[in-house]
């Protein structure tokens, strides 16, 4: 799938047909996500897969807006390593980066994602960290929900001409 | 460009040739970054297109960390825009992504970009607010500076097994 119509088509997909995602597909979701751009090349991210069903159901018992986790065969939890950032603050927009990357190439793959959001709300980072034992120095950022789409909703177009300024505001 | 082609082959360039960037690919990148998810679908974003020879300049001047300005015929400065934010504090995220739009979009479109960190350092975000003339309730987040290529840095492999965890950390 070309790029521009990847980003173009990408929907978020909130329910998902049974079977998994190939493991050949998961390593390339992560490979994509580690080669998003990094403040000074940092790279300060750390990925958790989770693929237990039960796993899955906890997250989605523990916090609203992951609901998609009930039938999303794979889960990645894409994480801040503070211990390796070089440029203070910029992990938050580091791990986003990251996660963009995750949602094109699922989206490429012919997978559905959603980007269910966990940094900077205290319960959910608090949560995700207690439930997956998670040490202090990792930060949950944000949690993407993947699999093979079982709903294909239309596209739109966000684009609003209002947003854009010229050299000055 | 296959999507994950571009994701594992786009690299940061720092250096670009003189001619501009055409107009039809000026909006494609901008329909790019607005194509981004954002929480609750907020898009709490806003773009500063910067293609004065003199601001740039200026840029570059003014911010070590921006010196490609000093070739790149056009900068794109992604900014959050507080008065359409839904969710608490996650623009910073909703911008990162739309901004990872733009250089993958870019690449696709046989341009190359730099991401060049604004938010959170404070003097880069009020320097840019003051130049630019950019209201309170909007904050600089990221400029990325694109044009034609004019170098080709080598592909590199970032994956690294090791941060990869399995349904637990």
């Amino acid at each position: 799938m070309d790029v521009l119509t990847a980003i173009f088509t990408r929907r978020s997909i909130r329910t998902f047909e049974e079977r998994p995602v190939p493991e050949e597909m998961r390593e390339t979701l992560l490979r994509a996500a580690m080669a998003a751009p990094s403040a000074r090349n940092a790279q300060p991210w750390q990925f958790v897969v989770i693929d237990h069903r039960a796993t899955l159901m906890e997250i989605a018992a523990r916090f609203p807006n992951a609901q998609p986790a009930r039938t999303a065969p794979l889960g990645i939890l894409v994480c801040g390593d503070l211990s390796l950032e070089l440029s203070k603050g910029y992990w938050v927009i580091d791990c986003a980066a990251a996660t963009q990357n995750i949602l094109l190439a699922a989206h490429g793959l012919g997978l559905g994602a959603v980007w269910t959001g966990v940094y900077p709300r205290e319960n959910r980072v608090e949560g995700l960290r207690e439930m997956l034992g998670i040490p202090e120095h990792v930060v949950p950022h944000s949690l993407v929900l993947i699999g093979y789409p079982a709903e294909s909703p239309a596209q739109v177009d966000r684009f609003d001409a209002k947003r854009i300024h010229y050299n000055r505001w």
